[in-house]
């Protein structure tokens, strides 16, 4: 289109009648109000209070060798925060548990990041009373992507500890899972600023709480810590907990200052993207003799493993083989 | 669409090739992409930044009768906004100008609500790194809302004081325009249960800081003063200081304590959406006399006779009588 101040004084740009988005997207399946769509098709209004006001809640869940691991605990930990932000969905726990396997089914995804998420929605008055919104549930699924990259996984991250402060619980409680990233953002940028990988913010009190998506433990003289309020408590941290009541480490949620961490055996993170991931390097210090440790090796190898035990996981439902070769093509419709 | 757990067990549901939204939307056009769009059809991806992490910015303008208000000082702050969050407009200042009155001029509104946004925008991988998505700018105009509605107006806003503390600018810099709200939509609800009308938050150290989208001043002995830090500095709380130079009213920037809050003579906020609109009740309790103070009264007068004024205002420019009849079948489409 020229651009409007180019145009002669009696003219007016035309409203086109629908929105024609040329940006490229991963494959991947998403659903909203009852249609599934591709990724490159799959959009919010743009006065949705979830975008608007990030008044929004979601879940992520991951799906390894085409089963989701710990579904239920995800979707318990995504009811609570919709009725805690006093917002209500439509469809059941099976109807959305139903929503998450469609998609990744669809998708044609082995491995895949599955998000389900809920907004406060539109009022159609633009009324600034979040109760006049009608909530909208929304969920998609892409291919899986981790935190740390390949490289990083085998040698370990090189974390940044930043002066931004994480959210404060009195402000935005984190057991609520959210939106509002603007501080781990602005660390992430400073640990690239620094030559860091990723980023570790600090609680108002100056102690270790977590970064951009992930959690964090320090492992010393064979015990594990991991910080105690003032962060999301994850699933992949609560399943390290599980791993570790199974070998008899001693592991605990409690206050972990700088100090702790940098004087740590061992430190990885932990999140859906990417599971245990080892952390080598802190503000280019190396963390002990600088290698990924047998404590984060032994856990990392017990989380993958658990991924195909039915304790641990479920399968999706996948079209037979030749809808399947369909699917891939759906897939490719959202490149 | 029958439910997914419905299906016989072979099928799956069909991939829509278009995404079909049912809401129901105010009048209003929008801006993306180079396209203008019914406000119905103004969508985000659900990969977006600016959604998932609400890694965004934006400003507010509204145009009263015709005529955009201080819009320079918004677009100062918006381009202030963008460059501090590290993204970049592809737009000139003169082209977004251009944008934002065609906006208005397409929707064929004369009093209307003008925000303008800029997103981190997607990465075509679903990358982690801020630094591989298009930013992207967006921008719709609907019309005029009020944080109080005619009757608040007259007769002043209930406020309850939350405890839930504002985002601290150690987090997230308040000075960003930013869509972080849980906190206020939180404290907004508190208000509800309580029943007020709407809230405001105190800062970490229990001062007040501000409310949804608005800013506060306490009247006592003549004097103004609004909390000075961890609040958005509003451009209608800046107009209130040069109103008040005009009328050699005293008024600063400082702490405001709870208890100077409740003891002033006269209590108002403002904000773009509404000036400035008076508060005669917190916490049940009612301001002084519980009456519209005088000050108040001449100021919200003051307020909208510059709204006329060329020093303060920039004309819309709208499309000729017959166009202008088009343009409101236009908006009729975004019902």
């Amino acid at each position: 289109m020229t651009a409007p101040q180019q145009q002669p004084d009696t003219l007016f740009p035309r409203v086109s009648e629908r929105y024609d988005d040329r940006a490229r997207y991963p494959r991947g399946i998403a659903y909203t109000e009852g249609q599934y769509l591709p990724i490159s098709e799959a959009k919010i209004s743009i006065l949705d209070w979830g975008f608007l006001h990030s008044d929004a809640t979601y879940d992520t869940v991951h799906v390894w060798d085409g089963r989701f691991f710990r579904l239920d605990l995800h979707l318990d930990r995504f009811f609570s925060s919709v009725s805690r932000l006093r917002m209500r969905l439509s469809q059941s726990r099976e109807e959305i548990a139903a929503v998450l396997s469609n998609c990744v089914a669809l998708s044609g995804l082995r491995n895949a990041y599955v998000e389900m998420i809920c907004t406060r929605g539109v009022s159609p008055t633009f009324s600034r009373d979040p109760r006049d919104a009608e909530n909208r549930f929304l969920a998609f699924a892409v291919p899986f992507g981790s935190v740390a990259n390949e490289a990083q996984m085998a040698d370990g991250l090189h974390v940044i500890i930043s002066d931004v402060q994480r959210i404060p619980p009195a402000s935005v409680d984190p057991t609520i899972k959210n939106y509002h990233w603007l501080d781990l953002v602005e660390g992430v940028y400073q640990a690239f600023d620094r030559g860091g990988d990723t980023v570790l913010l600090r609680d108002q009190a100056g102690n270790i709480a977590e970064g951009p998506g992930f959690n964090v433990f320090a492992v010393k003289d064979g015990a594990l810590t991991t910080p105690e309020r003032g962060v999301l408590p994850g699933i992949t941290r609560r399943t390290v907990f599980d791993l570790c009541a199974r070998l008899s480490l001693k592991a605990e949620a409690a206050p972990l200052t700088e100090r702790a961490l940098r004087g740590a055996d061992e430190v990885f993170v932990t999140s859906t993207a990417g599971g245990i991931m080892p952390v080598t390097r802190i503000d280019r210090a190396p963390v002990a003799d600088g290698r990924v440790g047998p404590v984060t090796k032994r856990l990392s190898s017990l989380y993958w493993e658990m991924h195909s035990a039915d304790e641990w996981s479920t399968p999706v439902r996948y079209p037979a083989q030749d809808k399947n070769d369909k699917r891939t093509e759906t897939g490719g419709l959202s490149q």
